[in-house]
C-alpha cells in the first residue's frame, strides 16, 4: 500500500496527515477550523493546506491510494457529504468527497468523527485485533463508534453509537441534546463542568487547582482525586459509576469483546477509572460476557485526529 | 435453490420443516421435545423423525441443499455444538451439526433461538427489506436477534442481542438472570405473571377471566384491557413503557431502520401495545432517529419456529 493523506475537520482545528496504512505520520499540520461562513471555499482552503503539507513532505501525489475525512455529524456517509453540523456555521450540504476527489484524483471516504475515532483506535489502537469492540469517546460529549463483525457499523444516517444520549436515569438531568437522563448529562465533561461549578466546596483541592469554582474542570477532579480529595473522589465515582451503567448495556446488548474509552477516562487512569468501572460493569453483566471482556484506555492520544483521518482512508481502501 | 429442512429445539417442543428459500413450508410437524438425559441420543431420535417427514412429504433428500437447526443458548455457533442449555436437561457439548452432516450429507448449520427467529422474520416476515432492524422475543423471556448492515450480528458466543437483561431500572425488581432490573424483569412474561398474581385485584376483569388469581396470565390482561378494565390497562401501560425503556437504548445505540416485536406485544396489538410504545419511543430519541423508525409486529406467528430454523439454513447458505 502507498500512502494516505488525511484530515480532520473538527469544530475548532481541522488537522492534516500524511501517513501509510499503518497509521505511521510522514507529516502533520494543524489550524483553527476559522468557518468563512460558505462551506465549500472552507473545504476549498483545506485542499490548499493539504497540497501544501504533502508539498513539505517532499511525497509525490501518484504515491498516494486514498484520502481520508473526518467530519462533524450529520452527514451522507454514502456521498461524502457534509449536511448541516451546528459547529460549522454555513456548511449546508456541502459535498466533501466530490470536491477532494476533482482535486487530487484518488478515492475519498468520509466518516463523522466518532466512526473515526472508532476505525483510528481499532486500526492503529486499543481496539486493534478485535472484531467486535465498542469505541466511546469521552470527551466534552459522549460519543461511540461500533466495529461489529469486523466492520464498522453505521446504522440509519451513519449515527449508530449515541450511547452519549441513551438514557442512564429515565426523566434525569436534562441534557443539551434537549432529552433527559442521557449519559452524556452525567459524563460528559460539558456536563460535568456545570455541575462541578455549581456545586464544588471552595476548600476542595479540585477549586483550589482550578484557582476558581468558575474555572474548574474535569482535570483537576482527576489531579485532586488523585491527591486523595474527598470531593473529588465522591465525584469521579459518580462519573465512573454512569459510565458503567452505559457499558452495561453495551455488554448486554453487543456482546462485545472490548469497550475502548478515550479522554477523560484515559486522564484519570487505571485506579482511578478503569478498575472501579471493570468492577462495576463485571457485577453487572452476565458472567461469561464479563469474564473475556476488555474495558482498555483508547491509546492514540494527541495523534487521534490525524489518524482518526488515516483511518477512514485505510478502511475505505479495505472495504470500499 | 432447492429444498431447505429445518429442525427447531425448543425446552418443551421440537418442530421440523421441509420448506423452501422463500420460506414456504411443504410440511412440518411437531412433537413433545422429552429428553431422554443424553443429547446425542435425543438427536438421533430427531434425525429419524426429520428423514420420516422427508419420506412422507414424497420429496428426495438430493434436492435438499442445507439444514438449518434453531436451539437454545449456550452453543458455539462456529463448531455448531449445543453446550448445556437449561432447559434441555442431559445436553452437554452436543456435536449437533456434525451429527445431522453425518445423517444428511448437506451442510447443516446452527443458531441459537432468538438470533433463529430473528433470521426468520428478516428473511420471510415483518423484517423484509431492512438493512438494520432489531427483532426483540417477548415471551416468557425477554431476547433479541440482531440484522446489523444486511447480515446477522452474533458477537461474542453469539450472545449479543440480550436487552432482556440490560437494566431498565439500575437495582430494580429481581430478575431470574440473578441481576436486578433487567428488562425482562419487568416486561417478560414469566416475571408479568408473577406480578399479576400477587396485586391483580379480585375484582379485576383479568382475575375474573383468567378464573382466579393464580391463572392469571399477561393474555387476560391483555384480553381485559381491551374491554376497557383499568386494572388491566394500566399494567399494560407500564409493559409498554418499561418496553419503550428498552427500545430507546437500542435506537440510540445501534440507529435501526425497524424493530419488531414479537408474542406479547403481537397479542396486544396496534392499539393496546404499538401506538403507546412508538409515542413514548419517538418522545425520548433524536427527532431524525424516530421520524424513520418503524416499530413493528412480528409476522410469523405460529409458523415461526418451522420458519426459524428455515431462515438459519437460508441464511447458512446466503454467507457460509
Amino acid at each position: 500500500m502507498g500512502l494516505l493523506l488525511g484530515i480532520d475537520v473538527g469544530g475548532t482545528k481541522v488537522a492534516f496527515a500524511v501517513g501509510d496504512g499503518a497509521g505511521t505520520l510522514l507529516a502533520s499540520a494543524r489550524r483553527p477550523t476559522a468557518p468563512s461562513g460558505r462551506g465549500a471555499g472552507d473545504v476549498a482552503a483545506m485542499i490548499e493546506d493539504l497540497r501544501r503539507l504533502v508539498r513539505e513532505t517532499g511525497v509525490s501525489l501518484r504515491d498516494v491510494d486514498a484520502i481520508g475525512v473526518s467530519v462533524p455529524s450529520p452527514l451522507d456517509p454514502a456521498r461524502g457529504v457534509v449536511l448541516n453540523p451546528p459547529n460549522l456555521p454555513g456548511w449546508h450540504d456541502v459535498p466533501v468527497r466530490d470536491l477532494l476527489h476533482q482535486a487530487f484524483g484518488v478515492p475519498v471516504f468520509v466518516e463523522n468523527d466518532a466512526n473515526a475515532a472508532a476505525l483510528a483506535e481499532w486500526h492503529f489502537g486499543a481496539a486493534r485485533g478485535f472484531d467486535h469492540v465498542v469505541y466511546l469517546t469521552m470527551s466534552t460529549g459522549v460519543g461511540g463508534g461500533l466495529i461489529l463483525g469486523g466492520r464498522l457499523y453505521r446504522g440509519v444516517l451513519a449515527s449508530a453509537g449515541e450511547f452519549g444520549h441513551a438514557p442512564v436515569e429515565w426523566d434525569g438531568e436534562p441534557c443539551s441534546c434537549g432529552q433527559r437522563g442521557c449519559l452524556e448529562a452525567y459524563v460528559g465533561g460539558g456536563a460535568w463542568t456545570r455541575r462541578l461549578r455549581q456545586i464544588a466546596p471552595p476548600g476542595s483541592r479540585a477549586t483550589q487547582r482550578a484557582g476558581s469554582r468558575d474555572a474548574l474542570k474535569p482535570e483537576h477532579i482527576v489531579e485532586a482525586a488523585r491527591a486523595g480529595d474527598a470531593f473529588a473522589l465522591a465525584e469521579l465515582a459518580r462519573w465512573n459509576h454512569y459510565v458503567a451503567r452505559g457499558i452495561v448495556w453495551i455488554v448486554m446488548g453487543l456482546a462485545p469483546q472490548a469497550v475502548v474509552l478515550g479522554t477523560i477516562a484515559v486522564a484519570a487512569g487505571e485506579e482511578l477509572a478503569f478498575v472501579p468501572i471493570r468492577e462495576q460493569v463485571r457485577a453487572h453483566v452476565w458472567r461469561f460476557l464479563g469474564e473475556g471482556l476488555q474495558i482498555l484506555p483508547a491509546a492514540l492520544g494527541a495523534t487521534l485526529p490525524y489518524r482518526a483521518a488515516l483511518g477512514v482512508a485505510l478502511e475505505g481502501l479495505r472495504v470500499g
